[in-house]
């Protein structure tokens, strides 16, 4: 049967300060009413039923995640005692799902994500899906460009295997780490290169099965979490072994060695909003060209991105920065260094600030 | 006797949002760890006992300022139901004054103005208070310019009428408002002009004859507030008066006609910190020239005045801007336009953001 794992570990520092360690980005609701997790619940709605909908998240997180998710069985939210990339995460689902369905397939994605036209993208998962069930091998879906995006990674597609109604299965090339300006405005000229969206299709055994080829060791300590999974003490041997697994990605780590790989080329809207000049895609400007998100007054202002989550957050003939206000942290940056927040944050860090991280 | 009258009915929009109706700005300890209004009321010490200190506050305020100057006897703090500009907050002093000593001298001064060399201060209190007890007329101190400021009115003085020790009193040739840069220069060239510092003297009997004589609507409210002062109903009365007193400065308003002025150049430190901007020069730079104040962390960032009340205030790779933190409200305003506070304070008043002014 179907199953979708949402993977909601993310740390919470790209979006600080709305973002903290215990309410990471996939539980912010910046441009939406609704909590990206929450969204990425709904979006597989009428596609796989709650029962076997997984979330993998943060043992700082599990309980808000069951919160925002109460549809879900309990079990179904997996904590990780640490991050310890996506290998980890995807493998640790695929035993627990196992455990209940032998012949498990999984769609695994990431929580954080924005998302339109979820009719295609529920047929495009769909597609995923039974290529995987009929064919095994590992999937993942990429995204046509429309920008030439120097932020994400990007996948070269091989020659096309087969046609499902309008969804066309290639055999995956490459995956490629994220360009330069100049290539990838290569790429969005070429029709070969898509986004990496970090959207995955396969068979909860296949996975395991190129983890355990190409990943001993994190196989192994898979298995040792397996082994635990239904038993009493779980939460002790998670603690204990989940620390000690390799942490590698499901692209590089596993699917680019793996033996038998496909993409799907989608083109619905995608974004995995990884900033706060991110963020203001997909929050329509005003008159002036500012995002605004919360209680924001701006005069004589261009160009920036004015959340708050609360304080009354005023500003006036400044342009092209980003203001964050909360009650307790306030970020004040460039709108063309928005990446510096992790910079910030790590600063912060060494000062001890560990109340407002 | 000698008394002092500390205005202290500011309104407290130039330091939002750190300031606000009910915190405005000698409430704040900005730049210090006291309270420009405590400052205030120390930097007398010596000079006039407590028992002899007035306050002169709006109605919110009242009880905050007893709080902040407990040596005060509590009928010491007077009240105005709305401001009405400093000729009625003087007057009213007065007659208060007045009604328990009619020989009293008035030293009347800002609650919130930064001053040093506090002893020096204190010598040129004391021989303006012996000219205006000896020789009557109205008195204003004048400050030497140290640069060319657009932001303060200005003295012009005339003939030197007397000395003593080292302070000299010159007759009071005009008030000059706010001039232009060029002005500015040419005034600190000169030496006829000084800074007006909004420091009088006078004896309280002489203020009321000049009011009643420019003033007599003034005067006749006034008159009204001095009938009810002593009595059950003085709050009442004071409630229903005040408010239809004629708004006008002492200076422009009663000194620039009276029959007798004088004025007493001074050179001590002082500075009304009438903005952000002009908050910074009392707060040391650090090494990239930022000028902070609370919990503040500055990376790449230059010439920035950066204040928290409170929140963890984080900025990079911005110049020259001032950036004010509290849990309620955040402010972001080139530090060349820090005066637009008042316009942002005045579109929030019109947003109906009551809660944050």
């Amino acid at each position: 049967m179907l199953h979708a794992v949402i993977m909601a570990g993310g740390s919470g520092t790209r979006f600080w300060p709305a973002s903290r360690r215990n309410r990471p980005k996939q539980f912010l609701t910046l441009a939406t009413d609704t909590p990206l997790l929450r969204m990425t619940f709904e979006r597989l709605g009428g596609l796989v039923p709650p029962e076997r909908v997984w979330v993998v998240t943060t043992a700082a997180t599990a309980d808000a995640s069951r919160d925002i998710l109460p549809e879900l069985p309990a079990g179904n939210v997996l904590a990780e005692p640490v991050g310890r990339n996506t290998a980890a995460c995807a493998g640790f689902a695929a035993h627990a799902i196992l455990s209940q369905d032998p012949d498990a397939i999984c769609i695994v994605l990431p929580a954080d994500h924005v998302i339109g036209q979820e009719e295609r993208f529920r047929s495009a998962m769909a597609a995923g899906a039974q290529l995987v069930e009929r064919e095994g091998g590992l999937l993942t879906f990429g995204v046509q460009p429309t920008k030439p995006e120097t932020g994400y990674g990007y996948l070269e597609v091989g020659q096309e295997h087969s046609r499902d109604g309008e969804w066309a299965v290639h055999h995956l090339q490459r995956f490629v780490e994220k360009p330069d300006l100049e290539r990838a405005r290569r790429y969005l000229e070429s029709t070969r290169f898509l986004w990496n969206a970090g959207i995955f299709a396969w068979r909860a055994v296949d996975l395991l099965d190129e983890i355990g080829r190409q990943l001993p060791e994190l196989a192994e300590g898979l298995c040792r979490l397996a082994e635990a999974i239904r038993s009493s003490n779980a939460d002790a041997v998670v603690a204990e072994v989940y620390p000690t697994l390799p942490a590698t990605s499901v692209d590089f780590g596993v699917m680019e060695g793996a033996q038998k790989c496909w993409t799907v080329p989608v083109d619905f809207p995608w974004s995995d909003v990884g900033s706060w000049s991110a963020l203001a895609e997909e929050i329509p400007g005003d008159s002036s060209g500012n995002h605004r998100c919360g209680r924001v007054h701006a005069t004589d202002s261009r160009g920036n991105v004015l959340v708050s989550t609360g304080p009354a957050l005023s500003v006036a003939g400044v342009n092209d920065l980003v203001v964050v206000a909360t009650p307790d942290a306030v970020l004040v940056v460039p709108k063309d260094e928005a990446q510096r927040v992790k910079e910030i944050v790590e600063a912060l860090r060494d000062k001890g600030w560990d109340d407002v991280l």
